[in-house]
């Protein structure tokens, strides 16, 4: 969705395909919501482009990249009507479609983080803005479906530190002048196999610290 | 709120009355929930003025019509003072304000897409954002009011639809160099005509294919 | 967190204390959502830095000033850690919390509204966009909580009406030609005292007027 990191069509492939798992995620929500083919649509487009929207107006560059492809704004659209179709199918190949967006996440946090960077940001403020882009599409799901942020709930696998690994690697290759497509393909292969050991393993990050072993709920 | 379809008069006048009833909507929510004086205002002008925001802020338009446009901001306020004392009565006449939203409705989605065109996006985008336009502060009113937004739930007749339709006959007018104030005016009327048939029939929006008859929950 | 009306040093630091305020509130409602670590942080950070973000993007001051000084990236994350040990101890000095956030109030609001000016809005949109400054953060804070926004609620001591108060406040200096460090100050202060009062007095907003006394519900 940004920087050329790599040769414009890998790069538009690989966005392809991380979108794509990203709006599958977002139609399968609205379907378990019971929304409307309406719901569904708008589900998987927000999912997929919200995060690089975000990052994109934060850093002035307007209009964003998700309004100037075509092949962005579509994609959705497929999965939309794929879940609408064959939802069942697809929650039954949960782990394929988790693995599709794991490999969107290390994407989006590496190519998220030399993109702000490109437009003149700090070193902090890229990390931000490339964990913005891969999880803020997942938490404007949440928000629209009206629940709380999966991203945020210590009973989920977490999401947002693999990302935050790429993001900090990128950032440090970029400092080093060693960012290239090898090293980013790293870094992005470093945030997916994060996610997917926290997947396997059952990886979530703690809450509060609590004295006496009280919790404030166990819901 | 945008290009100049029609003579200035005429576009400021159709803006407040589509501004005003976004408004109603917006304060009458506010009223239901129960929130005070300053959530009904608060509601009252994200409803009214929050879709246009949302397509400025994406096409680059900054600061956005409704702060450089001191009418913009104070008819909600106006819509927000009516709600408080006459709630009752507006709900009675829900007829009326609904005619009104549709119209609001018809209109920004031409208003939207057409503005969308002039800042340079293509087709698909400015269709995408003539849509946002209409129905983004519905969207925004309901995340507010923590509820899951109106227009992505199946038991309600269909609104974005409507909006879509305005929006691809202009992007279409545009195509042909077609677009004028009486042809604009077609197409929103067209967005109103298909919001008030599907009002008056209960047309709504179908959910994911389910193939034996179930569906995930009865909601 | 804008236009230099203090000192640079002193608006700094005044800046950060506020920041740190409004991540404690962010910090401590994940705590009681029992979120994890990220939640904690994440919602610390929207909620001392949403309002400023909302302004900007408004404004077209990007990329915003969270994004380019570090200071305001790190403080929240301090507060974080801070919840994250010392929940139960700060929720007992909660008294001293509200105190530090009616201070951030009245400084985000003047600030904000001065900023907006600065930018070439008017005076109607530069009492708006100081208001959101100062209350945008916590408003996103409650929705990505999953919560009706604090600030709508009748049951909560108003939060807006002192903003506004410092906001309107500013404008009316500024056309005045009087806007300084010293009356600056002092419209700070005012809205800092009103918010102080009405958690002192239990000053609340009413709500939409019924007129044989049924409010529309209890909750």
């Amino acid at each position: 969705m940004t920087t050329q990191l790599f040769s414009h069509t890998v790069q538009h492939t690989l966005d392809l395909v991380g979108i794509f798992a990203f709006a599958l995620s977002g139609g399968l929500l609205a379907v378990r919501k019971n929304l409307d083919l309406i719901g569904i649509a708008m589900l998987a487009e927000v999912t997929a482009l919200g995060g690089g929207v975000l990052r994109d107006l934060v850093i002035g560059a307007v209009p964003p990249a998700a309004f100037t492809d075509n092949g962005y704004f579509f994609t959705p659209l497929v999965a939309a009507a794929v879940v609408c179709v064959l939802h069942p199918e697809v929650e039954r190949i949960n782990r394929s479609v988790q693995t599709l967006d794991a490999l969107g996440l290390g994407l989006f946090a590496v190519t998220g983080t030399a993109k702000a960077h490109d437009y003149g940001l700090g070193a902090v403020a890229s990390v931000a803005l490339g964990v913005a882009t891969a999880v803020g599409g997942g938490v404007l799901r949440d928000v629209l479906a009206n629940e709380v942020p999966s991203l945020l709930r210590w009973d989920r696998e977490i999401y947002a530190v693999p990302a935050m690994a790429a993001s900090v690697l990128v950032a440090a290759l970029i400092a080093a002048g060693a960012l290239g497509p090898l090293t980013g393909t790293g870094a992005a292969l470093v945030g997916f196999a994060l996610r997917m050991l926290a997947l396997r393993y059952g990886w979530r990050a703690p809450r509060a610290w609590h004295r006496n072993g009280s919790r404030t709920s166990e819901e």
